[in-house]
């Protein structure tokens, strides 16, 4: 795309009224705009990194069998009576229609999806199987302070396994685990992200979260790091201040926010909705369920807030709006590098990689201060003085390391996603 | 994907309190649950070609410069009374949030996105731009009686377009017509729909929507056959019952459904907000604006009634949820035909066609039935019969014809989207 074109543009200045890093770098660089605390649009930028990681997140669901549907917000008030949620979730949206009829804004789904797959579950043979959706969900947080780490709306995926014992269930979550992990690896927060022992309430005995390290967290974690798992704050007590898969107590305590968490839901949903399957010998038996989520703008915000430098966003590959960030200097007034650029795009374009062109005329400094704080992986500077020299200036945006390359050593560069 | 990993199943009757042909189909085939009137859920066959529809619309707004945004849903009261909607529009849901604030649940977005565009406009040469999204609306419908054709929660693409003058906003929008039209071509519904002449409120001679013929539709078109295009109900007694483009008076009558619309906004709401630009003499000039919507449940309901038959759903190659329908008989119990079906599924899919594969235990009946009901456009039969002719049966979902082909034949007829 043509940077001109664009039509956000980057802030010199934060907006005064944000604290949290991931909202001042992620407005001021024209991904998101906050429309009250808690409420933010995501613009054109934005939404590309969020895309991804939906895409992300939808192959790794998808690798375990997950079948994608959308549920609705607007939900019954009868559900969460149900369920027994409606007087006792104190963030919960509520809105009257015109018949007077009351309705919760989604917060989460288990009193959508149960009654959903009721219809479809009546013999073990049914089982198992797990679904998942892309939603926005409502929470009427009373402090929404922490940019997009913590909103009023925010897109989350949610998946919900079905499972004909407990056995079953606890093997598939197991396995999401492992697919949680692959997640934040490919986002780029692997290096800084564990499994985390949490509560489970009143249903199991732990509970597990993915818990990335950042100061901008509300969690404190004890981390093992010779088993790579955490405690979490609430349960070290009880832990006794040991690792609970090693015993070990060399633990280091770290501030950080919960990305995703896994939940063992057992009968917690399917008991009060009577969602029940025949089992070999006839006999009707309860279904066993499992819930995973992860908050999309959670983790773009995290991303940003472990990645992020003095200079703006840094985008790791997977994730970058655009693969690669042309900086022409001086083409508008220069049809030699404008024609040069041109051409550089249009290659790169015709092998699938995402291209951004900053064909503007600004000063140079300033296109290169823009091109820090948008944080595309990897800058190619194309000028009168490039040209001459038969190269391209080459930046890599994570390291600062900056070189002059051959088109064919840049061309070997990038890679399409 | 294997059909006997689908969670939803098909069901033989329809519920009884839908009345809407496309909500009966849609139901039965699995490809949509309904939570309460006019809400419903998008199940894994359902949510496909919901995505494919997206996809295109997508596709044809990236094609006019369209960048995509993803607005909220929770708007601030104070947005609304700018514009003057808080009190006059009768189907807005209002909620209030636990510090007492109200927000409207935002059933268009005009209120959104002007302020803010509002914050990238300055001058002439930031205009013109036209940017969109997919989001949720959410609209207090008082009878919500037609399945997916009007929801009280629905997701729709709105594109609103910015320009400098009149001129400039008018151009974009003819462009639009073709756009749309593009759009409505491509999800199968062209022949039957038709660009139509509306009241344009206050702020416009005309309107412009996109009717299609259906009897599901609450609307009434009178179409010009020669000029292929019609009138709105609401304003041919103003047009003398005459063709706006040719002033034919031979009008035929038609029920229809209007599928999308194109507005000419001009400064309805870039007045209340205040947005304005410098022009090249420096004076202070308002920004004219288009706006141009299609909802996309609408759409696929239409497609259904337009296309759907006796048997079940229709679905054009470009939106079916998969590409083709592999029906196995006799395959759990019949190692050959499930080896063939096996290769035949692996071949398509490496050709990257979306297969579905019917390998369930049950009677060649039943599985034609839900094969005719489910509408992928092209069945395959594998049975030892036809391993025996070493050929495929196949079965053209539109037309109904049958025939048998050999493998290469039948490589040949599927193509990757």
């Amino acid at each position: 795309m043509r940077q001109s074109q664009l039509f956000t543009k980057t802030q010199k200045e934060a907006p005064a009224d944000e604290v949290a890093k991931n909202a001042k770098l992620l407005i001021r660089a024209g991904f998101v705009d906050k429309l009250q605390a808690g409420v933010y649009t995501y613009l054109p930028l934005g939404l590309r990194v969020l895309k991804n990681i939906e895409n992300i997140i939808r192959e790794e669901m998808n690798s375990v069998g997950g079948q994608e549907i959308l549920m609705p917000s607007l939900q019954p008030k009868e559900n969460w009576q149900t369920t027994g949620r409606w007087d006792t979730m104190d963030d919960l949206y509520k809105v009257i229609d015109i018949s007077g009829r009351e309705n919760a804004l989604g917060p989460t789904h288990e009193e959508i999806v149960v009654p959903l797959v009721k219809q479809f579950i009546s013999s073990y043979r049914d089982l198992p199987f797990a679904t998942y959706q892309f939603q926005n969900k409502f929470r009427m947080e009373l402090r929404a302070k922490s940019g997009i780490l913590r909103g009023r709306e925010f897109i989350m995926k949610d998946m919900y396994s079905f499972h004909r014992n407990e056995t079953d269930m606890i093997a598939y979550y197991e396995k999401m685990k492992g697919v949680y992990a692959n997640v934040f690896e490919r986002v780029g927060i692997g290096a800084t992200t564990f499994l985390t022992f949490a509560s489970g309430g009143s249903f199991s005995k732990y509970s597990h979260e993915f818990q990335t390290i950042t100061s901008a967290g509300e969690d404190t974690i004890y981390i093992c790091d010779k088993c790579r798992v955490a405690v979490n704050n609430e349960i070290i007590e009880d832990q006794k201040h040991a690792c609970p898969e090693c015993g070990g107590k060399n633990l280091r305590a770290e501030t950080s926010v919960e990305v995703g968490n896994i939940f063992e839901l057992k009968t917690r949903f399917s008991a009060p909705f009577n969602l029940s399957y025949k089992d070999e010998d006839g006999k009707d038996q309860s279904v066993v369920m499992g819930c995973y989520g992860i908050g999309l703008g959670r983790v773009l915000g995290t991303v940003v807030e472990v990645l992020g430098d003095e200079k703006g966003l840094v985008w790791p590959d997977a994730i970058s709006p655009f693969g690669v960030h042309i900086v022409e200097l001086g083409g508008s007034g220069d049809d030699i590098v404008r024609k040069e650029s041109q051409k550089l795009y249009d290659e790169l374009i015709s092998k699938g990689i995402e291209v951004l062109w900053d064909d503007r005329d600004l000063r140079a400094g300033e296109k290169f201060a823009e091109s820090d704080l948008i944080g595309i992986p990897l800058r190619v500077v194309v000028s009168s003085k490039t040209i001459a020299s038969e190269s391209f200036e080459i930046k890599n945006r994570a390291t600062g390391e900056v070189s002059l390359v051959g088109k064919d050593e840049l061309m070997a560069m990038c890679k399409a996603k």
